[in-house]
């Protein structure tokens, strides 16, 4: 990967400098808006709510919450991940990347580098784990990638990873803890931030008050890319930027992080919210615990995962992953999210942006998820994350 | 409803001043495109690749079929039947909607004509049968009308029509037999022809050859307002029109019905695709049954419709009912209408246009139709349609 020291700093500037690079490669995928979202963000949601029923009675005149959602789902290999991959290749030249690229990921980074690298014209090797599902396999395969096959833990992929670097010369192309890749993640926001002005501009009505743009923007937060990358695109905005992690089995580590005061290095979360089961890096921690970057993170629990992602799905027709459901159980759940919308908006309201992270999943994995009544994660979360269904916290970052 | 002899007549023309009469009421739904669906498209497809893996060999450099999909499933109320609801009352005077409106329906038209109601200031009555699913009652009622429950049968639920009309005076707006119904459905289609062009003219490569517009369109085929809608909205540009059925069962009445040379009134089939489990009407038959308007109709299995849900949800991300995943189906499985492609497109290739209906199901209903090996629907497939997966017909019209 491009040494550090040569790398462009986190700022803005580098933030469209990376979009100009990485414009012919990717989507500039779509902003929706949903009236029913926005108007269940608005009004208080109880318990029941998350068994899927809703309010029949009155819905406020105007949302005091105007939800705008940022579709990465629709991004090339479903996820915004291949921003940062093709920003990162982009920073190399043709001899570092002549004896390919490798990283140990069995998610959206492995496809997305894999996409870059045959685009590139370079050879990518990806290690993952002898027990991956056949179809993530065949799916990176299909990208044209060489998987080559490590143990389960962090210590057998990083193993496997450096014996393919001292055989082969590949260069390391990491999943978040790199500028290039913070930067690369954060160009969704620049396109965000247009295109809800653009929206405002035609139709008035979208804005909950007299502005033409986003008040704030929540993200999912596993390793950081995308919370740091949308922070650094976004300073000097005066757009709000907040993070949003499960608090199922310690998932929360950026927001216990910021309590503590020191970044948490370890994760060992089951989550459903298969996208966010890392640690936040190195480099992502510069950005998220600056707090003029990062306003605050929020913690949701499993089934408040589930019902956002429900309603994204069943209501406005968007097809996700779990982890792409995380900002909007922030807004329609996390108490203290809603009342700081209440305490710094006012009677004006939000324009909030939401970030669909990705939409990798399956029929079956659905099927899944909603089959069971009361699945073995949330059994567990009373006793592992002492996060009831309404006492997640938020720590001002 | 409107007496038929007060109707527009059934042009292209009729459909123009249908959409000026909805527009404020009905979403400009996006139009998609998906390079990977396309490139299936234009690739012979094998019975392998309904389990879900694909050619990992070669894809052609350029596709001979190019898709395009409206995306109706983002249409208020998840569906495109709000366009009929809304066109239907607005050529009915305050006077003939001051006793209400009544339907019996348990799918997307009682929504449509629900809101359509509420948004009008009338009254609407829904008969549902009493085995309805909570949900289902519960969205209705939540559109603000008021469920009037019967038995299961058509004729029960037609005397508890009678009932309601001779009880409260209200007027009957039925699913697809009515002008009005047809006229609102073709909505779509004009607005489709249009985004396909300026989609075109931005984007030249998005075309497979040197054309600005559509070759072809395909909608799902039930009672068949939205296929005679769309024939009728493009009559005279020579984008011809397709229908796609269910073989299961014989819900490919309409495609029956054109071989046997007279419309077919009775359905009983089960099909996944449970919006188009209904016979063909008498007013949208005789647009159907005009070769000049609808070219062909082709049939797919239960498990081609399945595995074309499948790409559309886990591939291009939009959440789809089984319903919407018909005019894939065809395009991807059917020989016949491949073969026809291979025909009359040859080398240049065609854009296809795919009608993606309606959006509303549940987790629930996806985990039931994606966790059994083999459903019951398609074991019985080979007894009771005789239609084996590769061996669907079509009939042109």
């Amino acid at each position: 990967m491009a040494d550090i020291s040569r790398c462009m700093p986190l700022s803005r500037e580098s933030v469209a400098a990376a979009h100009q690079a990485i414009k012919p490669h990717v989507h500039r995928t779509p902003v929706l808006t949903c009236t029913t979202l926005s108007h269940f963000a608005s009004t208080p949601q109880t318990e029941h709510d998350l068994e899927g029923t809703e309010h029949a009675g009155q819905t406020p005149a105007r949302p005091k919450i105007n939800l705008f959602f940022k579709c990465e789902n629709q991004q090339r290999v479903g996820a915004f991940k291949a921003r940062g991959a093709f920003h990162a290749l982009s920073r190399l030249t043709d001899h570092e990347l002549s004896k390919g690229v490798v990283t140990h990921s069995s998610g959206n980074h492995a496809a997305a580098l894999a996409l870059a690298a045959k685009t590139r014209g370079v050879k990518a090797y990806i290690v993952m784990p002898t027990i991956s599902t056949p179809s993530k396999i065949a799916a990176t395969q299909g990208h044209g990638a060489e998987v080559v096959f490590s143990g389960s833990t962090s210590q057998e992929r990083e193993a496997v990873v450096q014996d393919v670097i001292a055989r082969t010369g590949a260069i390391l192309v990491p999943p978040y803890d790199h500028p290039d890749i913070v930067l690369g993640q954060g160009t969704a926001a620049l396109e965000f931030e247009q295109q809800v002005k653009d929206l405002i501009a035609v139709k008035a009505t979208l804005s909950v008050r007299d502005t033409d743009a986003l008040d704030a923007v929540i993200t999912p937060c596993g390793g950081g890319g995308l919370l740091s990358g949308t922070a650094t695109a976004l300073s000097g905005t005066g757009i709000r930027v907040f993070g949003a992690e499960p608090s199922f089995q310690g998932a929360d580590d950026a927001r216990r992080g910021l309590k503590e005061g020191k970044r948490i290095t370890t994760v060992k979360s089951l989550t459903i919210a298969d996208g966010v089961r890392t640690p936040v890096g190195e480099i992502p921690w510069s950005v998220i615990s600056d707090k003029s970057k990062v306003k605050s993170i929020f913690a949701v629990t499993e089934s408040q995962i589930k019902a956002a992602m429900r309603l994204l799905m069943e209501r406005m027709k968007v097809f996700v992953e779990p982890t792409a459901a995380l900002g909007l159980a922030v807004c329609l759940y996390n108490e203290e999210f809603r009342r700081l919308v209440e305490q710094e908006a006012g009677e004006k309201g939000w324009n909030v942006g939401i970030v669909l992270s990705g939409g990798n999943t399956t029929m079956e994995a659905i099927g899944k998820l909603f089959a069971a009544p009361e699945p073995e994660a949330e059994r567990a979360e009373g006793v592992v994350g002492k996060d009831g269904e309404r006492k997640a916290e938020n720590i001002a970052g």
